[in-house]
């Protein structure tokens, strides 16, 4: 598009329970929608299964290909857990008791309740950086570029909090969203030659079906707010000539 | 696992709003739960955006890779729904009108409506199956494994029906789910033992939170029910031993 610092990320959505289709991932969303306030774009989201050989070839093809990755799923205490441990696989790094994770989950527990499974969560690559858990004790953690986080969405959700200040952005993508009470085909030819016009602009059509209404949300994204004030102006001016209704900009 | 046969299948979400956190996406969990039904296992999921050049490599990529292919987004009027043009760059067949779909689209709209946007929802392999879309017409289509559907969550359920004969599929998947009241380090290693001694039997563990209540949802898969039904007493055992309370399968 244009010249300005872009800063990419792939996600890796790890979990046998979303490829069958029994847990809707709602962490690509979230994840997706923090990263953009933040000035990284996602270029790519996997969901992969369970597979020790798949999370490694994923994370080294994904750790070489974006600037930042993020897994999700696969940190927990059970045998299906093995993030952590594949994680290591990839960076040839020692998979075995992180000295501060421990401390942290042994002092998150009860004297006595610090049993094999809980302690298991302590096991990662030994010389990674702790992502701190303010729900549930149980850190995720980074290496190099690659940041993993749990599965649950309300955990993941509390963690990044203090994940933001590791996470360099490049320039804001901005975004701005024009409701139309229309269909999509009435609009395609005009919106077409909009964006033909307007290369540093990604304009996107959605069409919506909200409170028994059908209409088409008109997405604009760029770095630069000017060009999508322009292409915002030109869209509304064909809009206009075609008595559409508007009935929303965000 | 066994030798039983199996048949896999890998998923294309296409479509910048979902990576940019803007629509969660629920074609994945509606497609991969269809697709269970029908003895069809989804081995992988990829988010990828609205250009041409990455969907045309994805599509080549996951044809060869798995048995059955489905995409979902990027057939509608608009300048970015780009799906049928990559797909028919992708098997090398002229992207053109197709006339079935032409047909189809010109009765289903009054005359005079039939207008460009519309006329490009028959743009497509010209040699493509249509796959019918009883809820607005523009029909999705098929290359020998590769299936294109729209994105619009309610368009695309409606389209499945339809498609259900076309898809043929291994042994079918079989699961049982055990709700128990307990976080998953306190049955990790008992449940660790009882997978280490059922390899052919998959057992995921997953924490949830209802009704302001902890629980672990135990979900066992498998094709083999008698399997399953032994690896659910084993389970039973333990869960019993310690006491844990059970409160639901499925």
């Amino acid at each position: 598009m244009d010249n300005k610092k872009q800063i990419f990320a792939g996600l890796i959505i790890i979990g046998n329970e979303v490829l069958s289709g029994r847990t809707k991932d709602t962490n690509t969303s979230t994840l997706a929608s923090w990263l953009n306030s933040l000035g990284v774009e996602v270029k790519e989201v996997r969901v992969i299964p369970d597979i020790k050989e798949t999370i490694i070839k994923t994370v080294n093809e994904f750790r070489k290909k974006f600037n930042y990755v993020f897994t999700t799923g696969g940190i927990g205490p059970t045998h299906d857990d093995i993030t952590a441990e594949s994680v290591s696989s990839a960076f040839n790094i020692e998979y075995d008791f992180h000295k501060e994770a421990y401390s942290i989950l042994e002092k998150y527990y009860k004297p006595g309740e610090f049993n094999e499974g809980r302690q298991k969560m302590a096991k990662m690559p030994v010389s990674a950086s702790l992502i701190y858990n303010p729900t549930s004790g149980a850190p995720g953690f980074s290496v190099e570029n690659v940041y993993c986080l749990p599965g649950v969405p309300s955990i993941l959700q509390s963690m990044l909090g203090g994940l933001k200040n590791k996470i360099v952005g490049g320039d804001p993508i901005l975004s701005k969203t024009i409701n139309l009470r229309t269909v999509e085909s009435e609009i395609a030819k005009s919106l077409t030659e909009v964006q033909n016009k307007n290369l540093d602009v990604e304009i996107g059509s959605y069409p919506f079906f909200k409170a028994g209404k059908l209409g088409v949300a008109i997405v604009l994204r760029s770095t630069d707010q000017i060009k999508i004030d322009l292409c915002s102006t030109e869209i509304l001016k064909f809009v206009n000539e075609k008595k559409i209704e508007v009935v929303g900009n965000e």
